[in-house]
């Protein structure tokens, strides 16, 4: 490719509505193009990462025998139906009609299509396993769509879906699973990734994993044990607190707390820790608006993630209304109509003899309230979120990080949650009917592209890995308009080419500030700089994007050195 | 891959549902399995097909100077709004609302993204020619879904689009184009391809060719001059008649034709002879439902398409109520009210002088009827299918032939339709804003597939060409259950693996008649047969799906055979 030919512009601005490095640097250099919110298209350099991305996805794919397939984009509304899906999933999906009225929806995960095509296809248990996988478009009308590609709403993303007869049998294939996706990450250059526990969400299932680039922009939240193993997205991390030194018990006493907002306040006022204090976070249903009061440790947050899970339902946080009986800033357990509102306690609570916690009257709290004793007998729950510093549910030790990162890849263990409701059923060895179980797989194609950008980069642009890079060598010929470096620029891009060196040449007669600052927009890792005062020497200047090598090459050695270079970069990651 | 393991049953019996070859055997072969109407999924041997097109047309297309992106599916309606095809367009186009209410659509062609794409990229004329192109999935409301693959709802397509300053320079790069499409089909095994001068359509702009697979199930009517060069859709060939021998002037004379139904009843009972007479065609405007009224010579028909153009809007075979005062079966020129009925007169008409028509009164026709004196000067329209025997529109012989054909591909060239609406502008050598005039050029992936499977097939599968074929080479192994045959399959399967032969290999312990029924539906170019009786004299048998080849090749040099059969299968379809 030429840069005279490529189409696109680069910018050395940095655009305004760009919050984070990649976003603009992906703008800046030409990769992308929003077209709506939350879409883009990509433009050749952009193609050419995920391009690559696929490629890599599909040997990895294919190493634990998948097979690929081909999902339509647009599915009859019926399949979504008979998985219960249709309603249960909230306008995230995009629903439609066709000419004749029936109804559509957009794909924005595969199960359902998945279990159609696999249920003709695998009577016998003989069949089993298998794994089948497609590269596709998906859209999902996502709220808030931000970042460049990192959350936008239609993307490229592998997807698969495996079939088991044994859980024993889908946790063989999940643990393959699992490093074929470290593969994946290693060979697309991204470096800091880990695998954490997940929560299932509307996918269903029990087991699942999130592979995340740790990043300071990531928008998920992660609980890392410094201690153990034990790393969770932070919605799946149970919450473990200490109470052994709340044991004490104290009469229960109604107390006046004059416009005490807040239960920090209230502590101080009635000089109590907060951890001593039972705060009250409201929330309300999403279909009819009911109340749900989740009472936790006063130190500690609800996650509004974990709440829905534990009610079942989507939720919100409460408008308190006047009609709703309940006194904003005073609500405590006791008294609370609990045929209208839904009454939760944390197990943060467990344990902890005496609280304060509100009357449900205005400007008064209780001091010495005990659960037990005064409420009743309750079955806790697990909403609240962990903390920095927090106990490790897994090694018990207070050794708990929390970090950002970016989902690159997901796997669930789905169980027969699909199977079931679709009606999928094998013979087994003695001639029963059962169902399979499933697992599947996803990694979002442009996603991970924007996130190899968002870790491997400087204020210059991408520094692309070069299994991942639009292209492997770039060749920048200064005073292009001069007959002799114009020469040498254009002898070396066909040698490289000939040797099956991607290459692109700056042949522009531009300045070098422009071929240098748009060649690290371009950001491929070899780079060979054709100047006249070099070949004077007879030499050019072979450097790398992340500025590890800079040296002065004789023009006769430069293609044995960039085939050696590019041996050396794509063995650094592990590249087959 | 191995027989055992793909996914997807294969079917001795022909479908119900599946009116043409190709479209049966696809789904008994397991290629592809419907999802809704014209909607399918591709089965991993399918998704092997359309993934060697895809590879084929992207090395073509890089090959004239392409350069790859992706657009979105999911478009904003504003774009389509800019160019006016929102409103122009019919059902075919899928319009949607995202969760905030905005107007979106499902792209079924994607000029108006490459505009929004370009014109930000491309402001000066030295940044011209370029060609950009993608491959991505298109969904088209189709109302006549119909033939597995050939006629789908969503597809895979490839469309690319080129943008010039000159007309001279977009012809250079069309020509350029229509060669690499020649290409793309002879590789891809498409054999009996022509193109042929379109009808633009919805597209805009002037030239334009579809290539045409010539086959009797194509739902294309094609004109072609057997001899000159000419050939053009039939709705792009200008009707041309030859009316030298209808000189003789009459007298107007109101004659009775009682119950006389139609145009032929009527030159019979008068003893005229069919093209002597004035046949009335009416239609009614889709928009408001006003008639059109279309007199064309009575051996002659109306090609609705051609009608659709002349009018400027879509319209219907007319339903004719008692109150639009036209007098069905005696419909004539003189005496129609033209402010509420459009009158178009086909120049099937020009030139003969005395003309049977209907009167526009019951039972009653008019004969001696001449155009010119009776009922005026009029403007002369082309709206008459060309017939068999036909005059070329081009070298004035009756040598038109008319054949079937299915479209694989299409060029247009749009001129600056999307470019005058949607306001891209370059600067020109001059200084001077200029619209860039624009070429289009487009693939279906799954229609192609499938339109070569309908080419190449016999009773008992596809005989695929090499260059697209699930896999090169099959192994067939007889007898599988026994140990002989079992070990030198599994090493043949090994050795053709690792020489680079994409092998399947049916490993199963099952008939004969399975193994080489399913293995006739899998079509790979190349079979060995490995079985007992041969290799009771150290041979395996090797032959072409085809038929081409049988022959019995010592096992020890089954190796060398297959690649040197390859490397000439390869080498026939022009493979570089």
């Amino acid at each position: 490719m030429r840069m005279s030919e490529l189409l696109g512009e680069r910018y050395k601005e940095k655009p305004a509505d760009c919050s984070i490095e990649s976003h603009a640097l992906m703008v800046r250099g030409g990769y992308i193009k929003q077209v709506n919110t939350g879409v883009y298209t990509l433009l050749p350099p952009g193609r050419r990462v995920t391009q690559k991305i696929e490629r890599i996805i599909r040997e990895e794919m294919d190493a634990i025998d998948g097979q690929e397939v081909l999902f339509p984009v647009v599915l009859p509304a019926d399949l979504w139906k008979e998985s219960g899906r249709f309603t249960s999933v909230g306008k995230e999906l995009v629903r439609l009609t066709d000419r004749m009225g029936a109804d559509m929806v957009l794909g924005m995960t595969h199960e359902e299509a998945a279990v159609h095509l696999a249920r003709d296809a695998a009577k016998s248990y003989a069949k089993y396993p298998f794994m089948i996988y497609q590269l596709q478009t998906k859209f999902r009308d996502e709220p808030r769509a931000r970042g460049g590609l990192i959350r936008v709403r239609e993307f490229t993303m592998k997807d698969a879906y495996s079939f088991h007869t044994t859980q024993a049998d889908l946790e063989t294939y999940y643990a393959r699973c699992y490093v074929a996706y470290e593969r994946i990450f290693k060979r697309a250059g991204c470096k800091d990734v880990i695998a954490v526990l997940s929560d299932s969400g509307m996918m269903g299932g029990r087991v699942s994993h999130e592979f995340m680039l740790l990043t300071a922009i990531g928008e998920d939240t992660l609980a890392i044990c410094d201690n153990c193993d034990f790393k969770a997205n932070i919605e799946a991390c149970a919450s473990v607190v200490d109470n052994s030194a709340l044991l004490a018990t104290e009469a229960l006493t109604l107390v006046p707390t004059p416009e005490m907002a807040t239960i920090e306040d209230v502590a101080r006022f009635l000089q109590k820790p907060c951890n001593a204090t039972c705060k009250a976070v409201v929330y309300q249903r999403n279909a009819d608006e009911s109340y749900v009061i989740a009472f936790v440790r006063g130190d500690l947050e609800v996650h509004e993630t974990k709440l829905r899970n534990t009610v079942g339902a989507e939720v919100h946080p409460a408008v308190i209304t006047p009609e709703s009986g309940i006194v904003a800033g005073f609500i405590g357990p006791m008294g609370l109509d609990t045929k209208k509102i839904t009454v939760l306690f944390d197990r943060s609570l467990e344990g902890i003899c005496a609280l304060v916690c509100g009357a449900n009257k205005q400007d008064y709290h209780y001091t010495g309230f005990n659960v037990e004793r005064d409420y009743g007998m309750v079955s806790y729950v697990d909403v609240a979120r962990a903390t920095p510093g927090g106990i490790c549910p897994v090694c018990g030790k207070p050794s708990l990080r929390i970090s950002n990162g970016i989902e690159v890849g997901n796997i669930f263990q789905l169980g027969d949650k699909y199977t079931k409701s679709m009606s999928m059923q094998y013979l087994d060895e003695n001639g029963t009917l059962q169902y399979p179980i499933m697992g599947c797989y996803g990694i979002g194609v442009g996603r991970l592209a924007a996130s190899v950008c968002e870790e491997s980069h400087d204020e210059y642009g991408p520094v692309w890995p070069i299994t991942i890079a639009p292209w492997e060598a770039q060749i920048c010929v200064l005073r292009a308009d001069q007959e002799e470096p114009k020469r040498v620029g254009e002898e070396l891009y066909a040698a490289l080419q000939k040797a099956g060196v991607e290459t692109i040449i700056d042949d522009r007669a531009v300045s070098a500030g422009v071929v240098f600052s748009e060649a690290d927009l371009i950001g491929a890792p070899i780079r060979l700089t054709v100047s006249p005062r070099n070949l004077a020497d007879g030499m050019i200047e072979l450097t790398t994007r992340d500025k590890r090598i800079k040296k002065q090459v004789p023009v006769a050695e430069a293609l044995a050195a960039v085939l050696e270079l590019k041996a050396q970069l794509f063995a650094e990651l592990n590249q087959p």
